[in-house]
């Protein structure tokens, strides 16, 4: 066949047609991939804004403390939406405000989504708001087209994510009896605030649901870090949450006047502990892997100008995807620890004082979210989430997947957190591929 | 003259005359130096003793804040002796107490001994004690054996050295207005008190003497360090006290999520602080002199254990004897804060925010001071005072000499602070030698 005027790739469909019809015919023809569902961009952007009149501040950033007014403002804001997709509102004994939306089969596990939406004080608009936000726009989504899933779906708003996820570890039966009477920001307990907002602080442990109860928890979330920006990535699969473990320093040298101990006599625990944070920090930093290790927070005693410090109190964190790799660093830092102490004369302690367990995300279900991200043509990567989320404790209860979506710097808990609209609309089509995806496979 | 039994060095007396008659007694003919007279050891002692009736506390250490009750007190019972010991005694406008005595030569300018009998809180009992106790025996030892000296002596309590050389900055009229509004750690402000101790503080200002007004002014001290005791030496010959200037340190990296921050995007500004706290050590440890530097506060913001530090906020402090010392370390530690910026990229901000000049002794007096100990056959080294005391002040009217004393391991500011009794006499004996040998010199 004689292609008389010049085609070539790019060219539009018409002038292709236009210089070769057979070919044309036959090549379109071929039966192509059909386009995965979208949900709609601009209504789950529309919802994160309406989301800012519940605790919206003028900087751009949200004030929605759990359990506060505008929280309960919220979630009545979100049980309307969730109506109106056509799921059966309801509020279990933890607080847990559950959408949900029956299955063709009735011997099928729930397909979970959701997140939060309660903030830290002076926070911003995205974290937790865009999983919700895009939980309910896939429940909208699902019932504009009249799709019928399989299993049933539940679209849940987990209360007071960053208080403690109480809402979540309520389903995972781990909230304690003494949390119940916990102040949160708001100035409520755990127990009143959970009350408020509908549940039972007295029977919150009935809220527990049975491992092996779920097919599996989605989440779409922001990064809240500069990873997929930097490398301006559009999807993160997120491989898990990591653990953590922190441990409280102590490093006794002996206090002394800092004017009239000469520098070979001192044993400064300042001293000392500057030698720890640059161990902790070379340890991180160049041991394999992709941990991270932080020396937060730090004291010297007495802290006066003109004495020798006698002793330094600090905190080093380390988090990991494998609880593994965390306590391979903390040996490599407490060999080091030990030729630190000997090299400065002073003694150090390392107590730990706080532990989570690394939870992964199903691999099965990384494999699906990279399928829906592939399949919608964006960009993605494999990472861990460095920064805990609901999703951890619904980990428990089955398989959970985790979707990340780009922010702007990194930056999180501030009210200058953003996420581009068109980011949080890519990231809500990978929910919904995903949610379609696990409902076809079984 | 055949010596028949063996005799030499460290043989009695008497075994010498016995040995050798006539050698002895030419020998003994031959005019020996005179002993140095001597001030009476258990009686300065005691009155140290006694001045723990005045905030003594029973772990053998006093609290006698300046102003207190107990300040009053044992001022109360210093201008008793100092009346015992023949001194006339007054209160001036700073509230100083002083015993004077009148010399033999009408033109002459006073020789000035004292020292301060407040303290820190839960600070020890040889502070300043040792000075006035061994001032106020000088006095008594002089008037015991009836010793006329051709110069005044005054033998001067100043008040509230711990809180600010209030006294000793009176008498060179460096009270600042503002400072009489100042609270002391009595609860009285500083113009309260003065009024308190028989002062006025509407007229302190005219407490101020003129330059050149006294023939000079010598003080004994504890030495609140380790070297005299470390290394077995009874008498420190005070070459001056150190100049001091403070900086205020702020390191600036970024702030950020300790979880999803990779290392290697980090501008921790705590890593960076660890970097700067051990330049200045090595600095201090590496550059020839008897320099001491020290970061003695650290504040790392916001200070939580899962938030790499933004800011870092710190103190550094570097003594010498000479001010141009000071000045090339802290030109070399800028040189290296340089350098921490640039490697972790973070800004570092020192501003100086505190300055006293070294206040060198007399070189005539330093040579006074050692040849008295050398006369007394007490061992003796130059050395640096690290800490300041009211003999800076008093340098500004004349000559000045100071006597350390060897501090039990270095300790000051504490209940276990201690000076052996007998290296206190050993003290007072070289200041009365001093005070002598200045009142013979002119």
């Amino acid at each position: 066949m004689i292609v008389r005027q010049p085609v070539g790739v790019g060219c539009s469909r018409r002038d292709f047609v236009k210089a070769s019809p057979a070919v044309a015919a036959a090549f379109l023809a071929i039966p192509r991939a059909p386009q995965p569902p979208t949900v709609d961009g601009d209504r789950v952007n529309a919802i994160l804004a309406d989301f800012r009149r519940f605790g919206g501040t003028p900087d751009g950033g949200t004030t929605r403390l759990a359990y506060s007014d505008d929280d309960l403002a919220c979630r009545e804001y979100c049980a309307g939406v969730m109506e109106r997709a056509g799921l059966e509102v309801s509020i279990d004994l933890g607080g847990n405000l559950i959408g949900r939306r029956p299955g063709t089969d009735p011997a099928a596990l729930p397909i979970v989504v959701g997140s939060h939406i309660d903030t830290v004080p002076a926070g911003g608009s995205y974290d937790g708001h865009v999983g919700s936000a895009g939980a309910i726009e896939v429940a909208l989504t699902l019932n504009d087209r009249g799709i019928a899933l399989r299993h049933p779906l539940e679209v849940i708003i987990f209360p007071n994510e960053e208080g403690g996820k109480t809402g979540s570890r309520a389903l995972v039966g781990r909230v304690a009896p003494f949390e119940l009477d916990v102040v949160t920001a708001s100035g409520f307990s755990i127990g009143e605030g959970t009350a408020r907002i509908g549940g039972d602080p007295a029977r919150i442990a009935e809220a527990q649901r049975e491992p092996g109860s779920i097919a599996g928890f989605l989440e779409v979330h922001i990064e809240q870090g500069a990873f997929l920006e930097t490398d301006g990535i559009q999807i993160g699969v997120v491989e898990g949450i990591v653990g953590i473990r922190r441990w409280a320093v102590t490093v006794t040298g002996m206090q002394n006047h800092a004017g009239t101990t000469p520098m070979p006599q001192r044993r400064d625990a300042l001293v000392a502990a500057a030698d720890l944070i640059l161990a902790v920090n070379e340890v991180a930093n160049t041991m394999p892997g992709r941990q991270v290790a932080t020396v937060g927070r730090i004291e010297a005693v007495p802290g006066a100008p003109n004495v020798v410090p006698g002793v330094v109190r600090a905190t080093i964190e380390i988090r990991d995807l494998e609880m593994g790799r965390i306590s391979l660093i903390f040996a490599e830092i407490q060999r080091r620890v030990r030729a630190i102490e000997s090299d400065r004369e002073v003694t150090i302690a390392l107590d730990p004082f706080y532990e989570t367990l690394a939870a992964p995300t199903d691999p099965r279900f990384r494999d699906i979210v990279e399928a829906s991200a592939n399949g919608l043509g964006y960009t993605n990567v494999r990472m861990p989430s460095g920064a805990g989320h609901d999703a951890q404790s619904m980990a428990e209860l089955g398989p959970v997947g985790m979707i990340f979506v780009p922010s702007r710097n990194g930056i999180s808990h501030s009210p200058d957190e953003y996420s581009a609209p068109d980011d949080i609309t890519r990231g809500v089509n990978v929910l919904l591929g995903s949610v379609l995806a696990l409902d076809s496979a079984g």
